[in-house]
């Protein structure tokens, strides 16, 4: 088979589109949204191996849901087995791509049966299925990709092209890898909260995992509400997911002395605290990317305050870098959401009072405001990270 | 133009090796190669932007080396400023490819020359030029590639035809990509290793360097020297020069009190300074990748001796892992050859005797050997990372 030098380029430069990015998430929604355009299907899903089970991570739907993402399925806690009793286990079980012409018919001796759920539930009539397992170097499987209904030129749905089912797989191993690369880098930028975390007991991986979603959502909405271009949101929140999960790592810079003292502090411990975000700061301070400058960014300028009275520096308004302003409020939904050793829990209520009273002064209003749109997809990260 | 199916898929083959990679090194190392086969070009070196100079990094050249590539020009300090004089420089300049068929009949008009001077001292006769600049997403320039002497079928040099002018950038702009974000990795590794140094600030961030390029050396001869596969070679290196880098990141467990003692330590205080290795391993201990194994290893083995009575396990000779013995090495040379607050650095002489002496008591012997065949490489490394 020859193949057009246009088709064979744009998958080459897509690869390195995705090559750009590094958040494993926005990398695994940028693969499905970009396999789908390569093969003109009309919706698709993709799950991510991990700890011997499919973890379901993103559905993208033209008809149902339009070119947004439905963000909650991000955060939800579905896992498939890799079995063969559905299409998206066989293909991860066998990593052998598992073409369907017609999800209503398919035909006698195959193990797996089509989940009609989906369909069910959002009247939507699944036709073709391409279900592509994502295997990296060295044959392991990263993930599995599920592309429905191939359309024609008038929309209709109809099988999977022998050209498709060729290209597409070239498309996905290298996915694949770039995939694999983004989780080590997650784990990367995890461990060196962690590292902030074993000089500071206090502090926890999961902590940072929700601050980081919370970031991510809060700027997406953000955004959108701006008419932000749809690509430059897509690479801004690749960085602030990244960056705001290292916001209290100057912590290790703080005397062990003050940071792991049981009683209140004084008023030189507390300077020595707040000391924390140029401490960051200082480890970033090189900066040879954007996403060294958001981070830096968001160390020093988490605790300063939209009226101007917080620290280090005491910026206000939007002098304050949005990363920033974004940080602050995610750091500070999480803390009175968690428990902590020298406190309860709050309610869900006394939370949002606290927040919507600190608007304009300790927090954007703006913010604020988005903070109440996207309260159901807030709690959905509050229960993947548990 | 038409490409072959079996070229296409070749290059994005590549492109998906490349991805697997993480050091920078060893990313521009295969870049370069790869290209090189992709052209069948005699030769070839590249040089990586930084500081707004081009860094020589890798020089290849079957006629003159053979497969193995010329070590020591990774750590040479060379540069090329970014100006018309030179090929390359010129090709950073514009952004444009150069394509020249005898470097030594440059036609009028271009402001460029042919140096000379690597022919003259090599007894080289450089004919056909590709210079391509590598460009990452955004139009940024990431450093500059040169290809020389594309061969025919006998091996005579001649000129780089058209097929390869279109089919060499198609590679080299994702390989920039992956180069690009190679670096912001190696960063984000030393920033880690920099957290644990504003806890410590003993630790510098140039001994992490050192002591990962030693690692990297000392591994490659061994693993020769071994007639391990090359692609292994190159896989392992790779994971070597990241996870040595984190040799001493656990430190950040340790108070204060002991870590920053100016006199020497008590028993319980030296106790307590060996638990970095046990605090770095657990920073590591949920194993995703090779990268997190050896990383674990090394922190929590790098302080074992040959002979078994090292901390924190007492392990001796092959059950201490491969990558850790190689680290306690490394680490020792460096800390012996550098100045501390509280010694001066030692000569050579006395550095290489201490480390003969300790042959089979703290070091593996085979190491140890391999170490004196390599000692003109670790000199440059430390000529490169004053």
């Amino acid at each position: 088979m020859h193949l057009k030098k246009e088709t064979v380029v744009s998958i080459i430069n897509t690869i390195g589109e995705l090559n750009q990015l590094q958040d494993v998430d926005i990398i695994l929604s940028s693969t499905l949204c970009e396999a789908r355009s390569l093969a003109n299907a009309d919706a698709g899903s993709i799950f991510l191996l991990r700890n011997g089970e499919l973890e379901f991570r993103h559905v993208q739907n033209d008809t149902l849901f339009g070119a947004k993402e439905s963000g909650i399925f991000q955060y939800s806690a579905e896992t498939l087995p890799i079995s063969e009793s559905s299409i998206v286990g066989y293909a991860a079980l066998t990593k052998e791509m598992v073409a369907i012409d017609d999800a209503y018919a398919i035909p006698d001796g195959v193990p797996y049966q089509f989940n009609a759920s989906f369909d069910d539930k959002n009247r939507y009539r699944t036709v073709s299925i391409l279900a592509v397992p994502l295997i990296s170097r060295g044959n392991s499987l990263v993930g599995v990709m599920q592309l429905i209904n191939a359309k024609n030129r008038q929309g209709t749905p109809i099988f999977f092209s022998e050209q498709i089912k060729t290209l597409v797989p070239i498309f996905t191993n290298n996915a694949a890898a770039i995939i694999e690369r983004s989780i080590l880098n997650r784990e990367l930028i995890l461990r060196m909260a962690k590292m902030a975390e074993l000089h500071d007991p206090e502090e926890t991986g999961v902590h940072v995992q929700r601050v980081s979603a919370f970031c991510a959502e809060l700027y997406q909405r953000w955004a959108e509400n701006r008419k932000i271009p749809r690509w430059e949101i897509r690479r801004f929140r690749d960085i602030i997911s990244q960056a705001s999960m290292l916001h209290d790592a100057g912590k290790v810079g703080i005397p062990d002395a003050v940071l792991k003292k049981p009683g209140p502090l004084d008023d030189d411990e507390f300077l020595l605290v707040k000391q924390h975000t140029v401490y960051g700061a200082k480890l970033f301070s090189s900066i040879s990317s954007e996403l060294d400058q958001v981070t830096h960014d968001i160390m020093l300028y988490h605790h300063e305050y939209w009226n101007g009275i917080g620290y280090p520096v005491g910026l206000n308004g939007d002098q304050i870098p949005l990363a920033a302003r974004i940080t602050a409020l995610a750091d500070v939904f999480d803390a009175l959401s968690s428990k902590r050793c020298y406190k309860a829990s709050w309610s869900n209520e006394m939370i949002y009072k606290e927040i919507r009273n600190d608007s304009g002064i300790h927090f954007d209003p703006e913010l604020v405001d988005i903070f109440f749109e996207i309260t159901d997809i807030l709690h959905a990260i509050q229960m993947k990270f548990k």
